[in-house]
């Protein structure tokens, strides 16, 4: 259905009238509390309460809104989110009954340029997945064995690691270049400096908005309530500490440095339109894991390098529907043997590779480890990211919505940017 | 120096004069709060605080006794918990000027039989070491080649991964024996169930009392200043799920359905009398690793498996001391890419094995893998842990501190124990 606002919104946002994302910010005069970006602009919903609007909503809104964070409004659920949202949605639609509303707009709308946006969420536990078979592929063929790039546990179950939540940031932070323990391959004892092969992996991140308890297992049939939203997600490597660190216990320093995330969480309810069914399985899977129906979505990502004084390089073009598991099963596999999920945990879905060769979610895969350098279009090559670089990723999900007026409408639901700024090490 | 305190201790108590452990407990007429371990009693902090006996600290008390969970009094810093420490115990001490304070005992002392303990800290990312020489080789000799047992990077630095907060349990805490997916060597295909070789580690854990920021990393010689205090960790393990999905991104559902640890946090401070040198360097240490003076410590470590209705085994005798990494270098390494650790931070140490066949800190290594089950009292046999067995944990230090009045005296600061009862999967 085609869904028309009385606020000016460019077709091209990425926070039309369909997403309704949630993020924390403040402004110079007001403390942190829960935004709503819409357009230009971000909508404050404390304000929105203050003025009446809200009534039919019973809980306390002053307490959930005015919030560091957004686990608490998360914790109410979705038999709350979701008509909470619909009605978010039916104050901003030009019909006459929202005049009202739309006339006190200047009290609740205020430009995002003039507000600061901070970490949305409070993460218990981080976990990252590994579920793009592209991308464990080209691991493997370039690390392992090329005739058995594939580990022979990856077809039966969506193989993950624990990660670093202190260290998840938010888009727009500074990175310093991490220092670590290496060893050449040729060296007879490792040495400390400042990593040589940092890298980026493009990823996406799911937010769990609702808890189980210890010993209790969600299903895949289920795993989507416990879901509320996703991010945009740049797991930072160093892949020459990775190399030397990683085994037998997996990767550590070589990633705990920093992650970041697009600031505003959108919700699953968001990304209905865009549902896709997951490739078909290879092999049978246990029926812990068998997923039916349309559980991944269609969301288009890019990556970007960005040289000091210079333009943005788009350097890779993936999507998420690629993924050889979807959320659902991520979240089943997580709890199958009774690991507690807490709001506000988040689990990022591993580097987001196709088939393509411009599709590959980090450096390592698009230059095959340095072998073939990327031109960037101020005539510099990059193997791996440099000092003073901006790496930007960009996700949205878009699809036509038919013609009104003779005007081809679309829906188009994005997730801004996560963006960081590489500087040299402290 | 020999104290002696008012309160009657039992010699042998954990929870003598020179420990004087926090943790968090309630009764049936008072909320949470921050207690310290005496001999059988708890001392209620906050109790002696109203009595006015704290003036000297001009912290909030009532904010951080009167506390779900010890942070805010660790994050004072040791500038505060240190003399703090010390104020309480001179109150105790056996001296005309404390006569007022025993008269009020019954205001702030409870019987520890009286009590509930909690939860002592909220845990923000835990890490888990693997820092014993002996339990890496064990398993290295098992799993991978008796001649290259360890890895090439195991000498360089203290191997780690991330592990999971949110499942990790107080001592008496039920644990249901946990399903997964496994894989018989000559299988074709994995399956599901419970898992069949059910393991504990026995391993302790420093908690994090100090932030750094993101991107400053802690030396060596600093770490003690960000080291609280510790306790007792049982890596609660499953064998089958870690063989089969360990690979390559390290232990994930093996690991994350439980883990356990003792009640009573046993500050730094408490354990000075029982430092030891760490065992030299094999190879030499990159500058950032190295490790001058006394920075283990000589901790008894035991480990009991209870079957049903009958009585404790003595499985393993360890000890804290004999670990290759100490807990300095353990932190030093961990921030030298600038990761950001937290006030309530959990770093365990890894198994903790010696070179004795009764000192391995695993059933895995005890039986090695099972091949040489170890007798029961009852006349059974156990190769990895039944249902209805109970696993506990202890550790204490200990030293002779001189005569006294013809009486041998010791020091003992004791850690309890953790102990869990596992009960058939759900």
């Amino acid at each position: 259905m085609l869904l028309k606002s009385w606020l000016s919104i460019a077709p091209n946002s990425d926070f039309s009238i369909y997403n309704l994302p949630y993020g924390i910010f403040s402004t110079a005069t007001l403390s942190k509390r829960i935004g709503i970006a819409l357009g230009d602009y971000v909508v404050d919903l404390h304000k929105i309460a203050e003025l009446g609007f809200l009534k039919e909503f019973s809980f306390d809104k002053k307490k959930i809104f005015l919030n560091d964070f957004l686990n608490d409004f998360m914790a109410l659920g979705k038999e709350i989110t979701v008509p909470f949202r619909e009605k978010i949605q039916q104050f901003f639609l030009d019909i006459p009954e929202n005049n009202d509303f739309k006339n006190q707009k200047d009290a609740f709308l205020f430009p995002q340029k003039d507000v600061t946006l901070h970490f949305p969420v409070k993460i218990g536990d981080y976990t990252d997945f590994y579920s793009s078979r592209e991308h464990a592929t080209n691991v493997g063929t370039m690390f392992r064995d090329p005739n058995n790039a594939l580990l022979p546990n990856w077809l039966h179950l969506p193989v993950a690691y624990h990660g670093r939540a202190s260290s998840i940031v938010l888009s727009g932070t500074d990175i310093y270049r991490p220092k670590g323990q290496t060893k050449a391959p040729d060296a007879e004892n490792p040495s400390f400096g400042a990593t040589k092969l940092l890298d980026f992996e493009l990823e996406m991140a799911f937010i769990i908005g609702k808890n189980n308890e210890l010993g209790e297992n969600i299903t895949v049939e289920n795993a989507e309530n416990h879901i509320f939203g996703m991010v945009v997600f740049n797991d930072w490597s160093a892949r020459d500490v990775q190399t030397w660190e990683y085994q037998p216990l997996g990767p550590f320093l070589a990633k705990n440095f920093a992650s970041a995330i697009s600031p505003w969480v959108v919700t699953l309810e968001a990304l209905n339109p865009f549902r896709k069914s997951s490739p078909s399985p290879e092999k049978p899977l246990l029926p812990y894991l068998q997923s039916e129906g349309e559980k991944t979505f269609d969301i288009n990502l890019e990556v970007f390098i960005k040289p000091e004084n210079s333009e943005e390089n788009l350097v890779c073009i993936s999507n998420f529907k690629d993924l050889y598991w979807n959320m659902s099963q991520q979240l089943a596999h997580h709890t199958v043997n009774g690991c507690n999920m807490q709001v506000g945990d988040m689990c990022a879905s591993g580097t987001i590779s196709g088939k393509a060769e411009n599709s590959f979610g980090s450096m390592l895969e698009l230059t095959w480890r340095g072998t073939k350098p990327l031109k960037m279009s101020n005539g510099e090559e990059r193997k791996f990211i440099h000092d003073n670089d901006t790496v930007i990723m960009r996700a949205y999900a878009e699809k036509n919505a038919g013609q009104n007026d003779n005007i081809q409408h679309k829906i188009r639901v994005g997730f801004g940017e996560v963006l960081n700024k590489i500087f040299p090490t402290k």
